[in-house]
């Protein structure tokens, strides 16, 4: 017999969003690339336009307790960058709408459009549109961001091969550390209001989490060197998630070094702190907006001395299937997470 | 002193927008059209790209006890390409973001894409993207709908002149008739749950409440007979509203006449039994989602025999002002309405 309900923790997020979108089929000759990678593609004749599109709801995504609203505002437009340049593009416009309930004022409201005009401003980004309407309970932040890109640089997820060189940007696991500390601080401070705050040695980890930055400057890095990675992804579910979304859609296998990961030093010693694993941090962390990328072998020489541009692994045959080689040669299978909302 | 909390209500909705808004400039050559209008309009070289976002919000937007889930999926896509019409262009591609509680089974989100996927397939759109999240409160809809639109034919809120002819479509009042009748019937069954609904007689009324049309046809038949109207505006907010946003965004006055308010008459005999003012409902009710817009004198001969088109005034001179004639041949000025929803 048919089963009537099914718990949407039953199907997991990319379960859920593999049922809504699986008898999904695009009718305009302009629909160049639907559902299923960071952003959509559609054709504009010389260039092709990119959309994505991200929603933040508050209790969910982050916390107001701890959570300024400018920098809301700031991270909400930088993770829809973010996705421009997952597909190696450049974004030039958002539309915001906003759910707010009347807890909010309007200096509370005038606060979170600061960090959006903050971040259209770094960014270089037109604020366009969008709707605003009252929320019954929390504050919700919905963003579309319009991009475009040369066809022939446009990177999916799609393109890794095997040999293909691995890399990441930056450094992963400390926007996870950060939510980490904040979390462990609102704690103790709901048990005892007199506490202070501990915060000095975690900025770093702190401004990674609330004030992410999209890697507009890599992308540009690699245009100038004429480098189109093959496929690109960018971090925000956690390294482990998204070498598996190259995988699975590229059709590859991955193999990773774990001491290739870029790890910041500081976010050793704070993860010792807190009594967690620095790799796990990185691995299932999330929220970091590095970008993940592969590169033919041919371009290796070009990216190895970009500071900001670390090497952790390789493509292999799908047949090989996704590993993780620790630090003692040890061979782990790197598995998928489930929905951390649910 | 300075105050320092300001209410939203003190400000309203569009006072909030106006001051959101004021000290945005666009920078990218490609942003022909920003906040202020029913889309957004982008160059896309030699057509205009089209962009407009819509949230919907339980219990803000919907209440769920009556609102079957499949035909909120419809309407949350027929409201966005209702602007897009409103702008004289065509739907292609929608984005859905969706925030979504546990305590929704994976088969109501199904319900909700079925009705999504129904829109898209009578408006002929692609849906080519968006996010799926969890919600910590009630279900959340937020679309973006892309279009586009020859350059000719653009049209927005800002081209009326004086002795325009203003015109309508359709007929006004029933989607609000139909909500205050689903509400009422809410009451009764909450106070005791033995009482049936009795919503034979409501039936159009409520499906104008539930599954409004976003009016392509009249956008065709107006592109066939080569008639770009000067301004456009969708009805979402009630008739009075949106003649004060022609008449602000044009810098015109505005006269419209009581007697040629397009009003269905099954709806004058349900407004009765609910005993309420059927112009009321044209006039403040909202969410009809018909066309209002102006036309030079020129072009009155080839829509003056369309069923679907009523003509309901004429534009005037600014100093003039907004008038209603009633049917005693009283001259009323049209008010702005606050924000329902706070």
């Amino acid at each position: 017999m048919k089963k009537e309900r099914t718990e949407i923790n039953e199907l997991g997020e990319f379960g859920l969003i593999d049922l809504i979108s699986k008898d999904i089929k695009l009718k305009h000759k302009n629909s160049v690339l639907g559902i299923g990678d960071d952003a959509a593609i559609l054709d504009a004749g010389n260039e092709y336009l990119l959309i994505s599109s991200d929603m933040l709801i508050e209790n969910v995504h982050f916390d107001l307790t701890y959570f300024p609203l400018k920098h809301l505002g700031y991270k909400a437009v930088a993770v829809n960058i973010s996705d421009i340049c997952a597909m190696n593009g450049t974004a030039n416009q958002i539309t915001v709408n906003i759910g707010i309930s009347n807890r909010f004022s309007v200096e509370a409201i005038q606060e979170i459009y600061n960090g959006i005009k903050e971040a259209c401003e770094e960014y270089n980004i037109d604020l366009v549109g969008g709707d605003t309407c009252s929320s019954t309970s929390g504050l919700i932040l919905s963003i579309t961001a319009i991009g475009n890109c040369k066809k022939d640089n446009i990177v999916k997820r799609t393109g890794a091969k095997p040999n293909d060189i691995i890399c990441v940007t930056g450094n992963l696991g400390a926007a996870f550390l950060g939510l980490k500390k904040l979390t462990i601080e609102k704690k103790l401070f709901l048990e005892d209001s007199n506490i202070k705050p501990e915060l000095k040695d975690f900025q770093y980890a702190i401004q990674r989490q609330m004030t992410p930055k999209a890697r507009i400057d890599i992308i540009n890095k690699l245009n100038e060197l004429k480098i189109v990675p093959t496929s690109m992804i960018d971090i925000s579910d956690g390294l482990a998630s998204e070498l598996l979304h190259i995988s699975k859609m590229s059709k590859v296998g991955i193999n990773v070094f774990e001491d290739k990961i870029p790890i910041d030093k500081e976010i050793y010693n704070l993860a010792e702190k807190l009594n967690l694993n620095p790799l796990l941090a990185a691995f299932n962390g999330g929220e970091d907006y590095e970008l993940l990328f592969t590169i033919s072998q041919k371009d290796f020489e070009k990216v190895k001395d970009i500071n900001e541009i670390t090497y952790i692994g390789y493509v292999q045959d799908i047949n090989k299937g996704n590993y993780l080689v620790t630090k003692a040669g040890e061979s782990i299978e790197i598995e998928a997470q489930g929905w951390k909302h649910f």
